[in-house]
């Protein structure tokens, strides 16, 4: 097996979700990952885990949720137990075609998300972290070679993330003290509330509240939204492309919606519940690492010199103690180029300019 | 996908598992096992029921137990909750290498089972059903050609198990009503107790207690053995072809054992614990559908014109309401050939001479 494989592993396991002998470990294995799935077991093995493996086949779900009737059992015991009495969860993503699911209709997705709110919940209170094998169907969706994007992936994965975390913490201390963020750039000029929220310097790791690997972005929970925002990445939803994305936003919630190609699923995502209209997240990618597009939002998001902003569920560490944030099924992350002719403000100061942050040479104030 | 994967996945949900509207169901699904799991999961949804996917490789597990110390936690809060809480499993197996497990050591495989009873005894209180899709590995463990294997385990899986339930219905009565059986052939003459004892008409169905799809066996749980048996079909046990084994018993247990081949991994499984050798089924294969050895025990023991018994757990539904039978970690069954120079004897009396049953043409008394 691939050294790298291994190393990935050993990341996951150590940096990212600090698994400790005795930790009740649930890994889901993409049809794909089988791979990282077997270098996981050993590290996980090898601190005296306890593992139960779980199948996270798109196509099986695709076959169970086509046959269903559509009114599901909200959080099945079985299914909730078993998270609920889970320390960590590993998703292993990486499927064998990225198009897998996308002839389910739109509202049988919507139906699930619900029924499965508890489910997610329990979840997410576990120390939680997604991450992706490499698979040639991935390197596809990137428009890229196998092996070109298996250096790529273990580029951004295998990172020396104690580095990129000293970093970032500069953004999250501009974040946490600040009040508004306004972002502008073409066809956009939107400005949104922060105050009394948390930013999360997202270092791929459970002990900075990141459960993305990789990672290397700064993230908050934004509120209040109003103005315009368009997304110039492209970006595939529920197996569809979907590009040039407009939202309008008044009283913070979306009041108006556009695509370039399949703007169905967009409204789709947008008609899931009440909190799909509003945001859950503004970050800031800053893995310099990752230096292209590749179509993978846990990627893309990363990257240096974009912002991107998701609606739906806002994440808990954002949030003041006791207080719920936005709340949603689901959670859409949609991102934005600002390495040219944009800025970010904070509280009305540049804070980045053109792809400049205000610390780096070539800063123009 | 081949139309017999559908009607497979039908005959598993419908006529063997009995799923209805909310359940809750474990699909567990081995490496090979893909296909099989896809059209499960569409019956579930059908069906209305609800699933949660495990994923039985084993090379994770072989990599995890291989890392690991040794020391297992006992019954692992997270599996055991999905299992308590879950009302069928399917296990779907087939793989991509019968001895994917081979090196792993006896004590391992001893120590974990010893540390999940608890786990497995909650999957045994489920409406479980252990089914196998027909791989080329299975085909290769078989010496067949992969189509050919197909045919083999179609005509074996789809079968009309209701006119065979009626078949075995003689068989099971003979076993209830009797004391004392006895099997006699070459190297062999082994006499038990099943008084108090109730067969199963294994009809591949949970409402007659029966969990295997193919099944076509009758089956008890048999006591107090004494004397000798020789099973002269060869198996793989934990990756391992073993061969002409010999067991002895005094008293109930077994006092000396032999193979022809890898007699260690026969010590290894008598040695897990004190149940592991005693007794724990006595079967009588009665499915003429099979028609070959394919050393796998799913399809074997269910052959006609052969017998098997198993050291190690019995199945609570042929003990006494309240009685716990033999208990154990392991239940390993073996399998002798009746075709000839054989006899099978209940209370004395001739129930099967030379593969022929006292109720079929052919039969000398």
């Amino acid at each position: 097996m691939d050294d790298r494989i291994h190393e990935h592993a050993r990341v996951l396991v150590d940096w990212s979700a600090r698994v400790e002998a005795g930790d009740d470990v649930v890994m889901s294995v993409a049809e794909g990952a089988h791979d990282l799935a077997v270098a996981v077991a050993e590290q996980l093995g090898d601190r005296g885990a306890n593992l139960v493996a779980t199948y996270g086949s798109d196509e099986v779900s695709r076959a169970y949720l086509r046959a269903h009737d559509g009114e599901f059992d909200a959080d099945p015991e079985h299914e909730l137990a078993l998270y609920e009495a889970a320390d960590v969860v590993l998703r292993l993503g990486g499927g064998r075609n990225t198009a897998a699911t996308a002839d389910l209709p739109g509202e049988t997705r919507q139906a699930f998300a619900r029924a499965r709110e508890g489910v997610r919940e329990a979840r997410m209170a576990t120390d939680w972290v997604s991450t992706v094998h490499p698979t040639r169907s991935l390197a596809q969706q990137a428009g890229m070679a196998y092996e070109e994007y298996q250096e790529f992936a273990y580029d951004a994965i295998l990172r020396d993330w104690e580095s990129l975390a000293e970093e970032m913490a500069t953004m999250k201390e501009i974040l946490d003290e600040g009040e508004e963020v306004r972002i502008i750039k073409e066809k956009t000029d939107l400005a949104m509330s922060i105050a009394g929220r948390t930013a999360v310097n997202s270092a791929a790791s459970v002990v900075y509240d990141s459960h993305n690997l990789p990672s290397g972005e700064v993230f908050t929970a934004p509120y209040d939204p109003e103005g315009e925002v368009f997304f110039d990445v492209p970006m595939t939803l529920n197996g569809k492309r979907v590009t040039d994305v407009s939202l309008a936003f008044e009283d913070g919630e979306v009041v108006d919606y556009a695509a370039g190609q399949n703007e169905d699923v967009l409204g789709d995502i947008l008609d899931t519940d009440d909190g799909a209209r509003r945001l859950g997240e503004l970050g800031i990618g800053m893995n310099r690492g990752i230096d292209r597009f590749t179509d993978s939002i846990l990627f893309d998001e990363k990257m240096g010199d974009t912002v991107h902003l998701a609606v739906g569920r806002a994440y808990d560490a954002c949030l003041p103690e006791g207080e719920d944030g936005n709340r949603s099924a689901v959670h859409v992350d949609m991102i934005t180029d600002v390495s040219e002719d944009s800025r970010l403000e904070v509280d009305g100061e540049v804070v980045q300019r053109n792809g400049r942050f205000r610390w780096e040479d070539g800063f123009e104030a």
